[in-house]
């Protein structure tokens, strides 16, 4: 049986991922693809529970950096051997709505983490599951910063309460690095229509895995 | 003002660490030194959360090695900042129930990860906050799994309910650590009674900071 495709999307708060995701799985599942979706942190009992603790959690404002990167990589490290890896051998494909370019960016430039120490971890937490492609959906920030702030309403999570120049660094973060692996991470333009959008990322397909269709 | 000491207790269950650091931490106190005493996992509300996830959680059994190291680093980084340092630099002694070599043993030497990551990952969630002394209480494998069994009773927890096989490892693996550090770990024979055991932690103090006494 030929590995599935493991496809991780990235991006700021309010570049449309969700939309894109829901759209590129089930177009994915019309095609016979039997996709996994999942998401960062959680997408385990384990990470779902770590989730909440970094999220939303009355004590999550008190996390040292250190222990926020620490909790996504052991939310990440149950990801991968308890659902992505298993998934991948049996032939299925997985989508994940973020993976570990999201903590590159958000915990070593956001918080300013020696990118070394990082890296060290990030690498010891995604084990073999490397994504065979990341999409990043770019938008620039005071959009994305507008757009989160609005969808989340009252209930701002810790990430979309920060300043508008958090988003500034995530975004040149996020270019660096696609930048540095163009081979893995595409970058798309997030700033254009919903449809539009869709069309890059179907025509990204299958540029990349022109044998996909089923 | 002079900055406190850090001192660490490590044995394996059954072992009466709890007996002893109760018993230190009086000590300490009797002499004016103001002592902090937590323990690992936990010591802070995030860390007992995680401590709870850890060990008494329904889906601890599903934890992956990689994802328990990475939550008892994650424990550990929040614990050193939010309390150990601010404790070690206003003067106070901090007294710990475990602390990093129960990671280099039980998940190191107990769940076959690599030594190293083991190691720099430790390093990452202790950032600068060594250890000044490190006391293993030291105890034959078959004494002390037959004590944490009859002490747990009913409620055996996740590394309770090893076998007795597991324990052997863990003792080795702390002996070589003693070996390896004989500057800062002291090892203390816990085969004989709670007064004789005191007695030597008492003489150790004295030698190791003479001046200790206010």
């Amino acid at each position: 049986m030929q590995r599935g495709k493991f496809i991780t999307f990235e991006g700021s708060e309010g570049c449309g991922k969700s939309t894109q995701i829901h759209r590129l799985v089930e177009a994915l599942r019309e095609r016979g693809l039997d996709p996994v979706l999942t998401r960062e942190p959680g997408g385990t009992v384990i990470g779902e529970k770590i989730r909440h603790l970094l999220q939303y959690d009355s004590e999550a404002a008190r996390l040292t950096a250190e222990s926020e990167l620490l909790l996504f990589a052991a939310s990440r490290a149950q990801l991968v051997r308890e659902l992505i890896l298993p998934a991948l051998e049996a032939g299925r494909w997985v989508v994940a709505d973020r993976f570990l370019d999201s903590t590159t960016i958000y915990q070593g430039v956001g918080r300013g983490l020696d990118p070394e120490a990082v890296r060290r971890i990030n690498a010891f937490a995604v084990g073999p599951a490397r994504p065979d492609l990341t999409i990043l959906l770019d938008l620039d920030a005071a959009t994305g910063h507008a757009r989160a702030v609005r969808a989340s309403g009252a209930k701002e999570d810790r990430m979309e309460a920060q300043p508008l120049a958090f988003f500034e660094a995530v975004r040149h973060g996020y270019l660096a690095l696609a930048e540095a692996e163009p081979d893995r991470i595409a970058v798309i333009d997030a700033s254009t229509g919903i449809a539009e959008i869709a069309a890059a990322i179907t025509a990204l397909l299958e540029s990349r895995f022109p044998g996909y269709v089923t």
